[in-house]
């Protein structure tokens, strides 16, 4: 259930930070002798070799991994990893890095399931702390751990689920009441747009709410499916 | 009151397109003639030249300017965008791309309000999508203003506010009846770390909250500083 991240550029550097600070277990896998001897010297698990080959994939144990994060600043690279990839494994979660724009449809093609580029990031973050400050705070915030007990998570409702057919203003009503924030919701995999006050919640849709730990948990055992209850059960 | 975006690549004009959705007021300046071309077909207000000038900047309205996003992909020429435009004007919110680590000193040092580089953003975001995935669906959500009315915001606390002397559990707690959501506090300007649960709230302090429009609203009239008040209603 390790993460593997390929690529310790200055991408996968914070990645591996990240995930050090969140007792993550992972292994780098790089094909410089240099990026390889600062991954040891952190302390890091880290294997040298060309991450788009199937054997070298094999060895850093993809088998029994969960996620794979190709985070190279080649293009050409990313695509040809994520391919191996998920040839390899199709129960696999794969975040890519794209750095050009065309490439991101390349990306999603060959098998990531989530594609993200530095620059868009950048522009939406940039633009972001100019008009939406304080969500920048809180996602910063969110990002390092530094907001106690407080939690985000997203819950795919159970169709027993008191809040099914209400509209998006009166479950926020009915939730802030139990200490619960409704952020948003998801059908069909995607976040739906404004204006959502009037909008009806339905079966098989899921929501994005945040709160304190305590509030959000008993808000999971009551209005999550079943299946997923298993996967939050298993973790 | 507009914003001067310097350099127009791959992360100015997310930035560009960002604003355009907003309704923000923006010019931007680019030496390269394709793309202001770029710029003048979508619309939008552009000027060519080099923007660590003064006489450019001077053109591109910077004493009337609120804000300068400095986003070109050379760290030299940000750097040095950065000390024109606070050379230029004292008040003046800067936000600079930093491509490197070392130039985020040297950012801070020109005058810089807030560096970000996108491969430390990058990191922190695709890590973030394996253990913290709804903060980032929320993070979308927000910064693609698809939550409805739901609102973050960072209210600097008057010396009267009755959270003042509680708890964060405490304040938190009373304010969740209130349908407002504390999720952070700042003091000094820096968020506070964990474990922040029995951490008492003093005068000063700036708290991040989140909930829908009214309760925040309604919140902010109460708690906020007068200081802030003032500049809450000029907007
Ligand atoms: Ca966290
Ligand atoms: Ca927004």
């Amino acid at each position: 259930n390790h993460c593997i991240i390929c690529g310790f550029g200055r991408v996968g550097s914070q990645i591996a930070d990240d995930f050090t600070e969140e007792q993550k277990v992972f292994i780098v896998v790089d094909e410089n002798e240099q990026n390889i001897q600062t991954c040891l010297q952190r302390g890091y698990l880290a294997l040298q070799g060309d991450a788009t080959r199937d054997d070298i994939l094999r060895e850093a144990g993809i088998e029994h991994a969960r996620t794979v994060l190709v985070a190279t600043d080649n293009d050409a690279h990313n695509i040809s990893i994520t391919l191996s990839a998920r040839h390899l494994k199709r129960e696999l979660f794969i975040v890519a890095r794209a750095n050009r724009d065309e490439t991101k449809v390349k990306l999603k093609l060959a098998g990531a399931n989530r594609v993200l580029s530095p620059y868009t990031i950048s522009g939406h973050y940039m633009a972001n702390l100019v008009y939406e400050p304080a969500m920048v705070e809180l996602f910063e915030a969110i990002m390092q751990a530094e907001t106690g007990d407080l939690v985000v998570e997203e819950v795919e409702l159970a169709p027993t689920a008191k809040i099914i057919g209400q509209t998006m203003r009166d479950a926020q009503n009915t939730l802030l009441h139990q200490g619960v924030v409704l952020v948003a919701l998801k059908r069909d995999g995607s976040i739906l747009s404004t204006p959502t006050q009037r909008l009806v919640i339905t079966r098989g849709d899921s929501v994005v709410v945040i709160g304190k730990l305590a509030q959000i948990t008993a808000f999971c055992h009551k209005h999550m499916g079943a299946a997923q209850k298993q996967v939050f059960q298993e973790e």
